[in-house]
């Protein structure tokens, strides 16, 4: 870090060092320079930049831990500041008692996780960066994680919202009570709006206690359709997994490359489902999972100790950051998400355009919920190539918008998937979109150039 | 039924017979007599009705089955017309493969449940009313119900809305799909706001497996305090109940008075506990609860059989209806939301009030999520001690507010707590949802005179 210069007290800088790290994302989105950095330490810092940034005519992009994969924290166009709320770090209250946390926006996921430990308490939503990613940015985008399918979304857990507007005005909307119906729930628009509303200060948010245990089975596939039929079939079966993740072949590979943990690498398709609760009830379900998945060919093996499930985590997080040391191949990624009944269909269309391309496409992600990280990996420097990759992004979601699905399922829209909003949203409901953002950001101040 | 004139095809009344039956709903609130009741039977025909509506200046009151709280459905002012969907009954696909189903607005909840109960699904939110209150409803007003503590409430399941606006348009939000980060969410925007947004036409609605086994504990206690400080207790032991009732003296002696099931009407409070899953499992978990329920001298007992449970819920859906025959008493009826480590505070307030101002309060309700059914029991044709009554509802309002709860936890504001939103929400709260209304419906067609 630089020395930094001061703004009345808060930090700032303009320094191109700074600048330049804070205009890109995690995504292959590029974005531009902004001008300026700040990092606000409170809500009244906040506003403080607010004011002045207008003030000037700066456009403002609020900013969590940069992991976005959409790009909606990068800036777009000239004359930015960037809002890191990174050092808004603090849980501010974890009240045992009733099941709610508070905390800064800048506190990491994985971070929330530790000190709700000591309370035998734990937040579902975990998303594959949670070491880095933020809450606040958690928000912003409704992230998700393995754990929806049994837990939900962020937004299942976001009580209330404390955010600062584009004129400085500070709106705390919900409370702490779990059910409301109190006029428009102007919270749940908050929820996944990227930082286009407002720059979120301060979250409540609901959280559990602990599991008692956890059991994790890998179930191997020679067909990825057999692994696809398998998993609305054990969802009728009334069994609710933790977790019920789908690896393709390619990831399988990528995984033992980078790992070695012994994962059959022959098949074409694995499930990685994760049951909690009460022991002798969830081996009961194991057990009926086997059943399930022997009917579609597949094979399945128990991971016990909590070492082996925990590399095999680490393992599946990695996917992502490790189809990145791919010498030859850049990746375009997208996670979309399919009604469920859809999902054997989907992973066959995928490996069918794969083929008929020439170009590979990695998929993994959230079966149990239908949402699919497909990347499709382009040769580097390849500028026809890409623009191939992304016509088969186009091709991908107008597949996925007919069969009832959505183009997001947890990264949102970004600046990556903009070009592609039509496909999923008719003109009257982007028009809708629009009209609200001027309700709350009648000058398009807040994070402009991203959604639609 | 009268003789009905037609609309172009669609069925229309202007005879005052009808119209007086559809100027209330089952709350206190008096509303004014329609001009018109409409009863279209699909999308096309409520834009017909919109259309004419509109031109000839008459403002719109969506109904479903008149079953709400608040008065949301019951129209103010003059020149309106009601379009009552009633007519729109027809469950429209159930997709066990999906776990979703389709149906039109005017589909009774309980109605739902039953086509469910073949496929071996089920609908998580059971309002006390469902036997008569329609999907529709249920979205406009987030309807709850017992189960929300374990399963949420309507807008946890609320995949798609199709609504028509006041300008005829129809838009879908949402999709099949059960994640979704594509903008503004506009489907969470509707649910819940009382039918001044739009007309809801078609709804798609997640479903779940049903679940294996249940049982039903009646935990009684001499102390109302000792009731409300075992509900976080078994919360926090890692257990979420299907249900976590609680019910005061008042009601169980309603209950006996009325259904003679042989409750304990000596005690001053029971808490009606269910567990869902598998059968050992659950009874384990009955066996924690005991123990827990002990520690706070509570005594429970175990309700077997499928007919004493279903007797059981019954009367307990049947309290609200009993309160409306105290001869001599009138009810005003509230659904304060309180964050839970609060709840035993809030029970020995209402006692506290009830006790100082000498008139009766009977309370009910959601306790695991805090959601209490609260009904000041003023003297009939007592102007006095009605006015009186309503000063209780503020004090009550003002105090759930001030520990972080919601002056409604899952009936809405409708007409009747409209003079107290501003208790609730800020200033700034209210303008930002009075120019989202405007975004909708720029002329107020739409449910005019509710909720702010």
């Amino acid at each position: 870090m630089k020395n930094l210069k001061l703004l009345e007290g808060i930090e700032i800088s303009d320094e191109k060092e700074d600048l330049i790290c804070y205009s890109y994302d995690a995504s292959y989105a590029k974005g531009s320079i902004p001008e300026f950095v700040a990092w606000p330490k409170n809500t009244e810092e906040i506003v403080r930049v607010v004011k002045w940034a207008t003030a000037k005519g700066l456009k403002i992009v609020p900013r969590g831990a940069g992991t976005g994969m959409a790009g909606g924290a990068v800036p777009v166009g000239t004359r930015t500041v960037v809002i890191s709320l990174e050092r808004m770090r603090e849980v501010l209250e974890i009240n045992p008692e009733n099941f709610t946390t508070t905390v800064q926006p800048g506190v990491i996921n994985g971070e929330l996780q530790k000190e709700l430990m000591i309370y035998e308490l734990f937040y579902p939503p975990d998303p594959a960066s949670l070491d880095y990613c933020t809450i606040g940015g958690n928000v912003a985008t409704n992230a998700g994680g393995p754990r929806a399918i049994k837990y939900g979304v962020t937004r299942n857990y976001c009580l209330a919202l404390e955010v600062v507007l584009s004129t400085g005005t500070v709106v705390t909307f919900g409370n702490k009570s779990f059910k409301r119906v109190t006029g428009y729930e102007i919270k749940e628009l908050l929820i996944g709006s990227e930082g286009t509303l407002g720059i979120i200060s301060n979250i409540t948010l609901r959280v559990l206690p602990q599991p008692e245990d956890i059991i994790t089975l890998l179930i191997t596939f020679d067909s990825i359709e057999s692994a696809g039929k398998t998993v609305p079939k054990i969802i009728g079966s009334g069994i609710t997994p933790r977790t019920l993740e789908f690896l393709d072949s390619s990831c399988l590979s990528l995984i033992e490359k980078n790992y070695e943990l012994g994962l059959p690498t022959q098949v074409e398709a694995m499930l990685l489902v994760e049951l909690d609760g009460e022991l002798t009830s969830i081996k009961r379900q194991g057990e009926k999972i086997v059943e399930i998945a022997r009917k579609f060919k597949g094979e399945t093996q128990v991971a016990t100790d909590y070492y082996s499930r925990e590399n095999l985590w680490k393992a599946r997080r990695s996917i992502s950051p490790c189809l990145l040391k791919i010498i030859d191949r850049e990746k375009i990624n997208i996670d979309i998400s399919v009604p469920i009944d859809n999902l054997s269909k989907t992973l066959v269309r995928l490996n069918q355009i794969s083929k008929e391309s020439n170009i590979p496409i990695v998929s993994f992600g959230h079966a149990g919920d239908g949402n699919i990280h497909v990347n499709i990996l382009v040769e580097k420097n390849n500028e026809e190539e890409k623009k191939l990759g992304f016509e088969i992004v186009k091709k991908i979601f107008e597949f996925v918008v007919t069969i009832g699905g959505a183009i997001s399922g947890e990264h949102g829209i970004g600046i990556t998937k903009k070009p592609y909003i039509d496909i999923q949203l008719g003109r009257k409901q982007i028009e809708l979109m629009q009209a609200i953002k001027r309700v709350f950001d009648p000058k398009g101040f807040m994070n402009p150039g991203k959604i639609f």
